[in-house]
């Protein structure tokens, strides 16, 4: 069976095209369906029919997303009816649950937002109720066409609602996807340790780099499903504590539920990395319960001020620096008494270098029970590279000491 | 002239479209060449080599990244050479450079990076500084094909250094985009305000949405470029102070250019935002000019020890309160005696709703000058959207209150 997804607008020039695709192909995968193609085109109505027709010829599902806004450029409604030979309708009922929602919100709905309650003939609202565009659902030739907003909080649910619809209309494909993730290993030394492995898996396994971390996808049939014990019992082998686990989802949450289990309360002391690595660690819900909180110390001043950094560390060593970071992880510990810091200090770039320090270099402090050391590192990229390679590596620094003290 | 970009690997599932996206239609854009479509394919070569044949057919320009890795499934290299009917072919020379690169990092050469040496025949290699896998560059029937890697910090100057090549092969179209920015006013209502010009405009606008943000981008004809300037008179007049201006880049972008034009120094005290602001503040280099720290307390203990807010405030109006917000900024501002601060106190969710406080509702605080105040917000969307969405609109007050200041 075949899934194509198509996005629509103006995500050719900026946008959300990677948190779309991430959103569909995970609600899909969760259901045991696989995406086989995604296009994005502009909002270009020859361009959209060409893309949509051969989308049509090709596939059994399709996924179509964006254009669906009040504005002139919104042009998903007329590209799609008009290459079905269907009309667009003017539907009173939708008009009316859009001026409602205007109102909930104290606004006159503006006499434009009346294109959005226009659908296409024969198709059947799928209900939004984050936003004013409604989504359809068309079915034609054993095809199923879903239409749905760009806007991702939109999308989400509205997809998560039709995917029984697709369920019961089509026989899923009783594959089960696992992701398997690895810290701390590049991606050519991962292959090079489970070359038999992956030979042995070769059609059903991807490997995703992501800073700092691999991720092995292995997608089985369901009655192959204890090859993924197999899978799993020789990545263990094989990387030891470098192996994640399974399905762990991101490393933030990881740390998170590493965290939450020990009951163990985390500080986090940030220059470099500029608030990134309590940014990531509260994108996960419920993180209050173990995140105490952060100092993004991005000046001098506040490394004395907050982190207690004596003067003459600072004047010695520079804010780059092993002192300096050894510092900030004891200090940002004590305010909020937490159980365990991280801290980060370096030269993100792409200005900063000096001679002894070049663009790359981080110092990552830790502080637990009675461990207190910084490490340092060069990483290379530009300054968002480095500075995600800097945070993830402290992540890995905070688990490995966590599980060297439950070790002994 | 069309322009098609494909997409190869892991994507469909996670991803970097969106970076490698934004970037590589930000380096056309600003050559005068805009992309028409995108297609993503899976690492399958099939797939691969059918979306190639047909961007071939129809395009004149083609750039291809990812699947370049020395893995088993990058298949990148394969699946173009048997589309053209060409062999792939082992580069002494290529394969020094890449055992270099490894020696340099104290590593030595995994194996199966050899096949990444292996090239097209008849390409030409587009050398990659930051990474072993080199890009190749292919000429046939007057159709130009680019191959690059997909890690966008290898990606980025690859194709930057090859634009001159493409300038020089093909005729630019010899058109000028420009973005204009308005902030705090919803799409629709953008869309009313300046509905003639926009009628006048039709063909060359599009209508972007970010949080908080709408950006149109209008491309012009080179000989039409004073059209640029009425249109802007336009937009100053309808916005007023919600104009941000023309080209500006990023929010955080143009508050850091606030900030430093008037030698002001920022400081930030987050609680629901979780560090997201200071992130945000600190993607843009050199920010340290003006960005003195920031306090991520995301725990009362810290709200209570660092920014100092008295506990009868906090059990009186909760954290999530206009007091609550007040005593951040005031107190954020004083340990590096920064001129200007925001705060940020709310439920960001899916949890901690209460039957007064409902998921999304934000309070945040702004002091400056004489100026020291909360407003509050209910944004709707998940937890990062709500988080985003507060974030900006908080870099908004900031703004209004500089230029407030300046008005007098």
């Amino acid at each position: 069976m075949r899934i194509e997804v198509i996005n629509i607008g103006t995500e050719l020039l900026f946008g959300r095209v990677n948190t779309n695709l991430n959103l569909i192909s995970g609600i899909l995968l969760r259901s045991g369906f696989k995406i086989t193609k995604c296009v994005v085109v502009g909002d270009n109505k020859e361009e959209i029919k060409q893309v949509f027709l051969d989308s049509y010829k090709n596939s059994d599902i399709i996924i179509i997303t964006g254009g669906l806004g009040p504005t002139f450029d919104d042009i998903t409604r007329e590209s799609i009816a008009e290459s079905l030979n269907r009309k667009l309708i003017f539907d009173e009922k939708i008009w009316e649950e859009i001026k409602e929602k205007f109102k909930r919100r104290n606004i006159e709905p503006p006499e434009i937002t009346r294109r959005q309650a226009y659908i296409i003939e024969g198709s059947k609202e799928i209900v939004n109720e984050n936003g004013t565009a409604p989504g359809m659902l068309i079915e034609e030739n054993g095809k199923l066409i879903l239409i749905l907003p760009g806007p991702p909080n939109e999308l989400k649910p509205m997809l998560e609602n039709s995917i029984k619809y697709i369920e019961e209309k089509f026989e899923r494909e009783n594959i089960i996807t696992n992701i398997f993730s690895i810290i701390g290993v590049p991606e050519s030394e991962v292959e090079t340790r489970i070359r038999t492995l992956i030979e042995q898996n070769k059609k059903n396994l991807t490997i995703l780099a992501h800073p700092n971390l691999i991720e092995l996808v292995l997608t089985l049939k369901e009655n192959e499903k204890e090859k993924f014990v197999e899978f799993e019992n020789e990545l263990r082998e094989k990387f030891g504590l470098n192996y994640l686990g399974m399905n762990i989802g991101s490393v933030p949450e990881l740390i998170g539920k590493l965290l939450k289990e020990r009951k163990l309360r985390l500080a986090i002391a940030e220059s470099c990395s500029g608030g990134l690595a309590c940014k990531l660690i509260t994108d996960i819900p419920g993180s209050s319960e173990y995140f105490i909180g952060g100092f993004v110390t991005y000046s001098n001043v506040l490394k004395k001020k907050i982190l207690k950094i004596p003067k003459t560390i600072l004047r010695k060593f520079g804010a780059v620096s092993e002192q300096t970071a050894i510092y900030m992880a004891k200090n940002a510990k004590k305010y909020g008494k937490a159980d365990i810091s991280v801290s980060f200090t370096g030269i993100a770039g792409p200005t900063g270098a000096t001679p002894e320090k070049p663009v790359g270099l981080i110092w990552i402090g830790v502080c637990y029970k009675k461990d207190l050391f910084a490490e340092n590192f060069i990483f290379s990229g530009d300054r968002q590279t480095i500075r995600e390679r800097a945070v993830y590596k402290g992540f890995e620094l905070l688990r490995e000491v966590i599980l060297k003290y439950e070790k002994k």
